[in-house]
């Protein structure tokens, strides 16, 4: 079964969803919230896509290897944007999204 | 059928929905994010849920009444923060919003 | 924060969205599909609201009590038409169903 | 902007979900719903991936490409499913199905 056959993936996108929706919370309350416009998008992105193939995931979608590549290419471009911050909460996303792309190269 | 039932809400619920991510992405673009900040997290939940009921309503979902209630209360919520701001692409998403409020309120 | 507030919200609103998301691609590979017709579409709607309410509480939507007096409605729908079904999935997610609908009744 | 660029792809891609929606709710109305699970799976699996693309287009997406790739092949499964019914509904669905492959071809 799916669910099983991909159930570290799963936590793993889980786990990156929660930080990126965490990061675009606590991204719009900061002072500087022009520096982080692109961080704001990407979050958001990111959470929608990796919340997206999770529950694609479990319940047995036949596209895992096509969906989990493209979110790959979104996990990174996120990480990407969150490492340039300092906040604790982008770099703390900024690890999510690269574990995250790491693991769905792993299945793409 | 609901589909046809709920035709004129479906079409206004798009519109809303387009409006909002329209704004959006205009508000991430401005000099001034710092005070866009509301407005850009109720614009994406508001797209979020009118775009969810949209498709709930075209599938039959057996909760429309409910749904266009919580919808009604989120259309006001981000058309009054809309209304705030001079910018074209609010003042426009204030509209979509107080229009579709008012038509979900013809339904719960 | 809303997040951490709604902490146990959260767990138990992501446990029946998988319960959900189980029972629907279970169903569709039961035998008797035409029976499962309802629990199809109730599991489906159900997952869909449950992973969206846990996504909104998870960057602090404004709307918390709103959405969860509907996801309360949804899960206990859900949970009805699944208490009927004899298969392990169907009792399972109605379980899963009807402990989300009361955490949602706390909040609403 | 990319929404204005898209705009005829967001169009083709809001029919398709149109019509897998309605093909969804149909088939869990028909009485061979043994027959018809994989479309119904698959309707819903490309009116959500539609739905989403239709969106992020909206709020200009980095990705438009990547997505639209992964969309073709999405559209293209669930049309050929489709076709293989004769009710109404799945053949007219099929046809926003290729419609939308097509399209999101052109992108990709």
């Amino acid at each position: 079964m799916s669910h099983e056959k991909y159930q570290s993936l799963i936590q793993t996108l889980h786990d990156c969803m929660e930080a990126c929706n965490h990061c675009y919370n606590a991204c719009l309350q900061e002072n500087d919230v022009k520096m982080m416009a692109e961080c704001i998008r990407l979050d958001r992105e990111c959470a929608d896509f990796c919340g997206y193939l999770e529950q694609a995931l479990g319940r047995g979608t036949p596209f895992a290897e096509e969906l989990a590549s493209v979110c790959a290419r979104i996990c990174e471009a996120c990480g990407n944007e969150c490492k340039k911050h300092d906040h604790e909460h982008c770099q703390k996303c900024a690890e999510a999204c690269f574990t995250c792309a790491d693991a769905c190269k792993g299945i793409a």
